[in-house]
Formats: structure tokens, C-alpha cells, sequence
């Protein structure tokens, strides 16, 4: 999605040990009328895919996930990382480890939001290792429903969650895959866009 | 506002220990479409007070503030919890304790995007003690900007946050303020309406 990388080179930072900062308009800033655009091109995608809700994983995936819920006109119910006393015990559950904070998340979601009907879209921000998609994944199918496809801001292609959940059968449609970056120039290289980007920029194709 | 005093009544579950969960619509499951009523609700309600940020704390308020925000057509920001490797030094921290999980949280929003210019709204869903609003404050002040208000989805009435708040000269707007719950029976009572919503439940007046 152009608007997004260009964006992304406009006002992304990237700093030593692969870290790209985006916290001016994607993940502690938020530039919501960006927001509307992605829920809007994830729509486009998708169209003709059965969803019935929105799985996202607190906290920064959580507002992505609300603007994106309204194009697709169904609920979202967001992970909650460690366990509170207002979930009682009737949750699913599972492991992950955070790349981000270094340490690893009880991460559940309560057994009454989640039915073997559910066709679920996963929302989030970033797809690095892949380990909070695959915790998400895990409780989706104990769930008994099933994964419609997974939406996700900015992908680091150099790492391998992506590779991984695709491999798993599962769409996953990248707003900005980052192939590579350099924190001593700040260059950040974009992933060649997929077909269906390229095919709305060029009508003449 | 009495589309979220119904759904409270409705879907509401009232536990021992002044516990409301809302996680079916509000806080872990969300219903996008009431989210958008809150949103308008609370543009109607501050019309004609200058805003231009929406800030918020991770994680169950920043859907809320995602989809107010569009309203309001301004950034959010959200504070978040925990010292992040993601987030620089130059950060604006408080501590505050949480009822819901019982311990104490570092608080933080970087410098960069709270300014002395800013008017801010401040958005969430629970009041109950004020904990969490009074480090928001805090941080507003520290960074010399201003608090235009505050729009809360359900206020515990019997709990002392909204009097602390409101005593410090800031206008607070609970969408729902309950005012007594009993967990044997269930029963829900809410305090009067404001009068901004009586007159427009009553076009007589």
C-alpha cells in the first residue's frame, strides 16, 4: 500500500537491532484518517471472503483493529496479555514471546467470544517472528473456528514469521512488507507491492 | 445516554467485590456501532470546545478513543503501561495503581507528541477511583498543556474518581454512571441523567 510506505519513509525511524519506529502515526500517535485507509484497502482485499469477526491482540493492534471492524460491519475482541481478575475462568489460552518487550505473555481470550461458526480476520500491526500470530492462530482453531486471513500493518520480511503462517495455508495480506533497512542511512527497502496493488496503481494492466 | 445504560442492563453482569463486566460489548468483546454512538455522544456533548488530541491508556481505552476520535477528527494518543526497548528516553512517566489488576503500572507517553498547544480530551472506559485519570492529568500538566475534558463510558457513581476529578475544575462526561449494583440480585441502578440528555430524550422541555 503505497500511502503506507511512503509514510513509513517519511516519518519511520530505524534504529539499530532492526527496530523500526513508528510510533509518530502508527502504534502510540495515531494518524486515524491512515487508519481509515488500511481498514478500507484490507476491506478491498478480502472482499468476498466470509468474516464474521476481528481477532486482534493488546495493545497496539486493538484501535487497527476497531477502524477496520467498521468497513466489515462485524465485532472485534481483542487478547488480553495476562491474566485479570475481571476474566473468569472460562478462557483460552496460550504462551507467546514478545520481541519487542523480551519476555513471554500469558496471552487469553474468553471461550464465549469465540464459536466453531467464526470465520475470523486477524488484525496487528507488525508480523516480525510471528510468535503473537501463532499464539492467536492456537486459539483460534481450539476454538473450532476457523482463520479467514490475516491483516497486518508492517511486515519485517527479513525475519520468518511471514513465511511461516503462509506456509500454514493462511492469507496474509501486508500493508508494507520491509525487506530491508539500515540504521546508519535510515534507507528503508520495500518488498515489490503484490499483484493487486500494482494492478489499482496501473489501469492500464 | 440511554443506549448504554440498556446495553449495561442487558448484557451487564454484576460480581461480588463491585465488579461490572462489560466484556461481551465494551472491554474484551467490543460492538463497533455502539463504540460510533459513544463517539458522536461525546462530540455532541463537547461541541464547541476546542480539542485537538484524544488521549488515552492502554489497553481497553484505545478502541473507544480510535473510533471517537474520527468524530473529533484529531490523533490519538495512547499512554502506555510499561517501559517499552521501543520507547526513547524522552518520555513523560507517572505511576499508577490499577483496581482491576491490583498493582502499580509506570505510565508513559513520549515528549514528542503532547505539546504545549495541545487541548486534550481524555477518553476511557472505566472510572472508579481516578487513579488512572490523575496520572493522565499529571502528564497533560507536565507537559503544559491542557485538559479540555473528559469523556468516561461507565463511571462507578459509588466510587470516588468522578468527585476527585471534577473537583479539580475538569468537566467529566460519563456515558453511564452507576450509582448502586447488587451482585444477588443483579440490579443496576443509574444516577439521573445529565441534563444535556433529559432535554434531548424530551423535546417538550
Amino acid at each position: 500500500m503505497k500511502l503506507l510506505e511512503d509514510r513509513i519513509r517519511k516519518d519511520g525511524i530505524v534504529k539499530p537491532g532492526n527496530v523500526l519506529k513508528v510510533d509518530s502515526f502508527l502504534n502510540h500517535q495515531i494518524d486515524i484518517g491512515l487508519y481509515q485507509e488500511m481498514g478500507r484497502e484490507w476491506k478491498r482485499l478480502f472482499e468476498g471472503t466470509k468474516i464474521t469477526k476481528i481477532l486482534t491482540i493488546e495493545a497496539s493492534g486493538i484501535g487497527l483493529a476497531c477502524i477496520t471492524a467498521q468497513y466489515f460491519n462485524v465485532p472485534v475482541v481483542f487478547a488480553k496479555k495476562s491474566q485479570s481478575i475481571n476474566l473468569d475462568g472460562e478462557s483460552y489460552c496460550t504462551k507467546i514471546r514478545s520481541f519487542t518487550h523480551q519476555r513471554v505473555y500469558d496471552v487469553i481470550v474468553s471461550r464465549k467470544y469465540l464459536s466453531p461458526e467464526d470465520k475470523i480476520l486477524i488484525i496487528d500491526d507488525f508480523l516480525a517472528n510471528g510468535c503473537a500470530l501463532e499464539g492467536l492462530i492456537e486459539i483460534i482453531h481450539e476454538a473450532g473456528a476457523a482463520v479467514a486471513g490475516v491483516g497486518i500493518a508492517v511486515e519485517k520480511g527479513f525475519q520468518d514469521g511471514g513465511r511461516k503462517i503462509r506456509s500454514m495455508g493462511i492469507r496474509v495480506e501486508s500493508l508494507a512488507i520491509v525487506q530491508s533497512m539500515d540504521p546508519a542511512t535510515g534507507e528503508i527497502v520495500f518488498a515489490d507491492h503484490s499483484p493487486a496493488d500494482a494492478a489499482a496503481e496501473d489501469p492500464v494492466h
